[in-house]
């Protein structure tokens, strides 16, 4: 359980500070549905008018509640809208059990809030392939409805966490047209509890108006170079679910506005980042910088099989400055590369150049760098202009206690 | 060094006693290239008229002697053929350098056995990135060369050996057309060397008479359901060769001989499973078989998504039968599935019965599977009549030690 893992090397100082999103209530519940002496359900209402956008796993198998919220978004704003989550049981491989859940909880969420079933939206990460025991929930949605609080978004980050070792939660405010746009959120991952997988789940909230199409777009683009740029293990969660909610309370209209859209990235880049530093049995958080790919897309796929290399990343748990675990990872990932024009930086440090080692590498440069908490691997493949950034952690013995030796 | 790593607990009892093959003798020699106390190079001298075929990483950062290799295979096979290998350097990332070594240790070799240099085939394995003293190699040609002997097949295996932690080969012998036909191969795999990767050579003899054509097709055939069926941990070598030579001395010709292919079929998977025995800290070898895919590709998609799962690995390896982790890889594998037809067995044990937990399912039961050795995970798509089997081993601690902490 959460509470019994030592929180994570790599966690910030704490939670920040985050602003109170206009349009937007918190409420949370310990309904017991798998912990015990902790809050495990959350459910968030939004005023009406509210647009509502979301990014979800592309996994063949995915949950229950995704199936349902994907059928959701999209449609008319005018009423409220609402988000339930719970911790404990990922309500996945439950069959038509599951949609009954999901069903029953809409259901009845809607009646004692008045906000019609196609607005809600629910999620559930724990344990897969046990029936939810969703009375539980409905039982507690009358009184949950009745102690909704703006200030409750920290209450709200922590009953989502399953084995995460520390909530996650970021913001910031920006001004447009003279007057304060707010945005803040809260994410969950990459904790883990047996028989589970890890689940990514992000919300996020601000004041700011935009029409749900056009935030539809823009949470595509920008999960393309945040949440769909980290690894912890090259596992993809049945439940993966990453939403915005804007409920237009600021009054100020955003369509294309760059200083929003550079806001909302700096926020989802903010909670990956998290999930990735609290990653099971991280001691590295690691960027890898792929430059000089054909395309971005093809940097991308460079990026993610180094930062997924299960050499590369035990390497890095042993501070050990293995170029060519890199070379190797490069090579393997299908994308264009040629090897006679590879050059590859340990942090500032210039290890292989145009396809050998570079004459002035000194190992113990590169070992200096690794022995850091946060690392930098830069590639440039000398081929174009391709780009990306990929984050991950490393591989260490804390992440086989996790998943092979906690449960049996 | 291998020979400070203990023996897998699933390596085989001992080294088999293989058959003679004539028209190829072996020759070994302690050359010193990085190893001390042991031999490291491996001189395989093949009779005029042996065809030689080959397969190789399709690694866009591949060594220079696979390189060299790839250029060499399908020529005339009237003069005599011979396979040179060093263990404790890998030649790879090392550039024009790495080329000269090749056409040095090539062309020397040529001189001292009157074999053709577009005859003459090398592989190096060990460190990534450091130049080859080809040197210590070359002058120890002339005497390697007259130390040739057809049965010195388990010198060679133990010569090409880098951390594995046990000598691999496989062999039989058919009869075809009233005569006896016999096959004898060695591999390498998957140890480790820091700062290396993991690198599979595989080196198969017969007596069979076959055109290097056939032989080519067929090796490509065989290799699909063999060595490009098993995993340890998803890497791909720059450097992984595997290659056959037929001599024709039985005088039988095999050309679509069905006892033949199974034979030589047969001792491919041997030598493929005794490189997952030998997996990097693996405690358990895992045969995962798929079913009901779309095509046999779809099948080995699903197969492969399994078997490198790092949360099925860290699974195996804690003994748990943890069925979600399986329902997770298919999902996200990227291949056809419907979450609602979906079977999985651990053993005999039903476990998922099309969509969700098998009424009939006790946890204690998968347990008692999970136990043993050696492990079947089953799957079932229900979509159509693809299948393939994929071989894997678990992730464990031992993984991490080999690959973080040895080297730093």
């Amino acid at each position: 359980m959460a509470t019994s893992m030592p929180r994570s090397p790599l966690a910030p100082a704490g939670f920040p500070n985050l602003p109170v999103i206009a349009g937007v209530r918190f409420a949370t519940v310990a309904a017991g549905i798998k912990y015990q002496d902790r809050t495990d359900v959350m459910l968030a209402v939004m005023d009406p008018g509210t647009a509502v956008a979301g990014v979800f796993t592309q996994s063949s198998t995915r949950a229950a509640p995704v199936l349902d919220c994907q059928t959701k978004l999209g449609g008319a704003t005018d009423a409220g809208a609402a988000i339930l989550v719970n911790s404990g049981n990922a309500n996945a491989f439950t069959g038509k059990y599951g949609q009954d859940s999901v069903a029953e909880i809409t259901r009845i969420l809607g009646d004692v809030t008045d906000i019609p079933v196609s607005r809600i939206f629910t999620a559930s990460t724990g344990v897969i392939g046990e029936p939810l025991p969703h009375a539980r929930i409905t039982d507690r949605l009358k009184a949950l409805s009745g102690q909704l609080d703006d200030g409750a978004i920290k209450d709200a980050a922590h009953a989502i966490m399953t084995t995460d070792t520390y909530a996650k939660g970021a913001g910031c405010q920006v001004q447009i047209a003279g007057k304060t746009v707010s945005i803040a959120g809260f994410a969950k991952g990459s904790g883990m509890i047996a028989p589970d997988m890890a689940t990514m789940l992000v919300y996020i909230f601000t004041d700011a108006k935009i029409e749900q199409s056009a935030l539809q777009t823009l949470l595509g683009a920008q999960a393309d170079t945040t949440f769909n740029c980290i690894t912890v293990d090259s596992d993809t969660s049945t439940s993966d679910s990453l939403m915005v909610c804007a409920t237009g309370a600021s009054g100020v209209n955003v369509t294309n506005e760059s200083t929003f859209c550079e806001a909302l990235h700096s926020v989802m880049l903010d909670l990956a980042h998290l999930v990735v530093r609290d990653g099971e049995g991280a001691t590295k958080f690691v960027e890898v910088r792929v430059t000089g790919a054909v395309s971005n897309a093809e940097a991308k796929i460079h990026g993610l099989s180094i930062a997924n290399s299960p050499l590369v990343k035990t390497a890095i748990a042993g501070e050990d400055p293995n170029w060519g675990r890199v070379v190797m990872a490069i090579g393997k990932s299908g994308a264009a590369a040629d090897r006679d024009l590879l050059c590859i930086w340990f942090g500032d440090v210039l290890v292989a150049d145009k396809g050998w080692i570079s004459p002035d590498y000194r190992e113990e440069d590169a070992a200096a760098h690794m022995q850091g908490q946060d690392l930098v691997i830069s590639v440039d493949l000398g081929l174009g202009t391709g780009k990306a950034t990929v984050w991950t952690c490393d591989l260490t013995h804390g992440y086989i206690d996790i998943n092979a030796d906690y449960r049996s």
